[in-house]
């Protein structure tokens, strides 16, 4: 019988997320127990991905992004893959697992990209650029690759998007919309008068407006992508729960072939204004 | 060249969660532009997994569950795994993924068992017992199956869990601790005094907790299962960026060998209280 | 800081797979150099999942079983799962986890539940039943269920399963169709003439042809499940491969709509036969 | 009720793989029950992959190559991945489809780097250089990048790992050792040479030796890949049956403290030689 030690396997290695000792729990210093029904969920979500509680307008613009992604309806192919997942009759976990696999670098995936954009631009502005003139570069360069992308710009479905617009104006209302921002709405300029996308319509989508706005509140790229996966998981699982419960399994899942049978459009109670 | 054609491939289906139109998404009914900035995080789970907004109280209530569960330190199978995908390159979302797939039925997975025992139990009750008496006989059916697991008590740490204690004071001062906390804390009780059990110390834990409360708000244990999911994806991502900033790439994790090296034990800012 | 030190958590543990030393790499006792060239992967697939190498027979078996299911075109959910990661651009590896995960309990999850009816059905016949009145019983039994799936049973697209047929057949020249197949068989007369199933036409699948051959071959069922999952990964692989390279990104997948464009049907080449 | 129809999802689509009728399967046109008990599942795995049967050469190459790859013990992260999913009582999918996960870009992610390495260095070979002038400007490149990796040399625990060496003998015994292989072999011996990797002793690993063959051979990165992941899910799912078997749930994973107990080292049949 061999024992086999591995070098390195034994060294202490660190964390300064969570500590846990007998009958305490502290997320980064606060007591857990503390924390319930004292704080909201985004915020703890801000606390455990960055070390600190946020600012109240931080912590609205934080949940406002949760929730603006926090589904997009039946056809997208994470919601698909998961969807087909649970018609196997895999486990709620695992069809949420199967839906998060299927988020690759085209699907939630332009924040990254769109951050290299800002911040090439944002270069630009340091070394003495307008916002005006620094987007119609960026946008010159992207034009000179063809049929590149735009990342942040654009949208299958909406030509408007109302959650950018909206985020936009919280982030406004605010006064956390700083070069970010500044920059994202310049760019949406500059493609509208370029002519290699003109036509096309490129408003500011979802992606760009989670992108600049989690510039502004100096959240790295990887923490915006946390937030991005985060937010949908509730998606998912409901999508998955409403397969397990109105489908026969095994079935042939045509994206296209689905209708809305919820409710009726509705305004928020009152008390929520 | 072939066509298939499958049944049932282009007959609708329906989904009732989310309606996308040009420039217009609501979710449930909600237009999502509407709820973002008005709506928590929190809520909008409630409302994507139920179909209605909560209640202020229930509300509170589904956020202190969710912050309940956001993390457990470093030592979970789940958490592991995670951090074991990181460490040999993988991306964020597929070490998430590897994460929630260590959600087996040991870990996590107390919550449905214990929710078909407190139903036993309140079906007793509603056919005329006490529920000190309910709790008796329930225990008594535990200690016969010899060394068998009493889901929703006991932890593998704590000898009193800082979180159920919590989740069940908060729901005593909401005033929804009704019949399956009631019974939560019969059988607490009669664990205590029965010979079998009285040497294990078996305190409710937080698996207990959450799944008394989501009876007694009126949540599925389905989407109590969803909940748990939910509320740990955060804390694997934030185990998953800390692997890949802090240590270096393909070394051995030994779970115990980790240190706490966070904020020492401080106070929520008093706004919060 | 705190040090945390788990229980158990340095007691040493054992594995029995394979042994790896400087330079020197054994599987189940078999230097790995040595097997290469001279082992198929097949027959290594058998020995690390039963710790001997295969006889003749059962190699050629086994290897048959795996070839049977490598793939079943691009319906089936698990395929479909995987085409929708790759469409977002998510990696290999990730669309491959995708596809394994959306094998549910309803999609190659017959094989326990048939092995489970065969071995109901054995103990009948070690008691002294005939297999054709062990058969006759078990029948009855899934009639009574109602409207009871018949695992082993049935094919949404085949009237006859080639792959079943085949499989039986070598088992039969191999001369290892023992109380299993016979029962299977028996099972399949039985089911034609009961006029509970009569007319739904319910011939041998590959996964009863696969669940009765690993009974007869001394394989368990969890190790026949793992067969069906190790077949899979291939053809999973290719259908990820072609959605890379042929299909464009974001696409919304309906499986009804796909045409198959590859060579027409062909023989082997002669030095196979 | 909405009806949403989406652009391009009733155009059909084109899969070359495996065609479905009723009754009949044929897989890159060959029937898929004729190819049972003819073709080796090596051999039914490369041609799903490439659209053709191999010769018996290359079929030999690509068995060995699965074999060589099928486990590496118990302290992979991919491993202790799937382990620590099964531990907690996870299917043998759900941990079968985590190891797979826990495969990122520094574990088998060698071969697409290793395999730029040789392309580049052909480049050079096809304009003039000889072998070992163009292996010596390719390792003064590597040298110039200070601690960068060499892909397809060096082993954490190997000095001459035994699979690359044995690969390689089939590979020339065979006679496809073409420039892949030479340009490997001769910047295994500029490695050597070269001041800043003298001392660092990198023989050619498994990963450099499946990366060159496949090269020699035509195989794509894209399906070396494909095949790198189809031949360990067969020890993945060794690992997890024994953790099932052999471990408690929700045991604390050290990966250093196991010890091998499997049988001593033991010499393959006389008739496979």
């Amino acid at each position: 019988m061999a024992r086999s030690r591995l070098e390195g396997a034994d060294e202490p290695w660190k964390t300064s997320l969570t500590h846990i000792e007998r009958n305490r729990v502290t997320v980064r210093g606060y007591p857990l127990d503390e924390m319930m029904g004292r704080v909201h969920f985004g915020e703890a979500i801000y606390l455990i991905l960055t070390g600190e509680l946020p600012t109240p307008s931080i912590g609205l613009l934080v949940d406002a992004m949760l929730v603006s992604f926090i589904d997009h309806g039946a056809t997208p192919p994470s919601t698909i893959a998961a969807r087909n997942a649970a018609t196997t009759g895999a486990s709620l976990r695992g069809s949420i697992a199967t839906g998060v696999l299927a988020f690759g670098k085209y699907y939630g995936g332009d924040i990254p990209a769109c951050r290299r954009l800002l911040d090439d631009g944002l270069a630009l502005v340091r070394a003495g650029q307008s916002m005006v003139d620094a987007a119609a570069e960026l946008v010159t360069g992207l034009a000179s690759h063809g049929d590149q992308p735009t990342p942040g710009f654009g949208h299958r479905y909406h030509t408007t998007d109302p959650r950018a617009t909206r985020l936009l104006q919280l982030a406004h209302e605010l006064e956390v919309d700083h070069q970010y921002t500044q920059l994202l709405r310049a760019l949406e300029g500059a493609l509208s008068r370029h002519e290699a996308f003109r036509d096309r319509h490129l408003p500011v989508n979802i992606d760009g407006a989670i992108c600049a706005v989690c510039g502004d509140i100096g959240l790295s790229p990887q923490v915006a992508d946390a937030l991005i996966i985060v937010s949908r998981v509730p998606g998912l699982a409901a999508h998955i729960l409403e397969e397990q419960q109105r489908e026969s399994p095994m079935r042939v899942i045509n994206p296209a072939a689905h209708e809305y049978d919820g409710p009726s459009e509705r305004r928020l109670p009152d008390r929520r204004k």
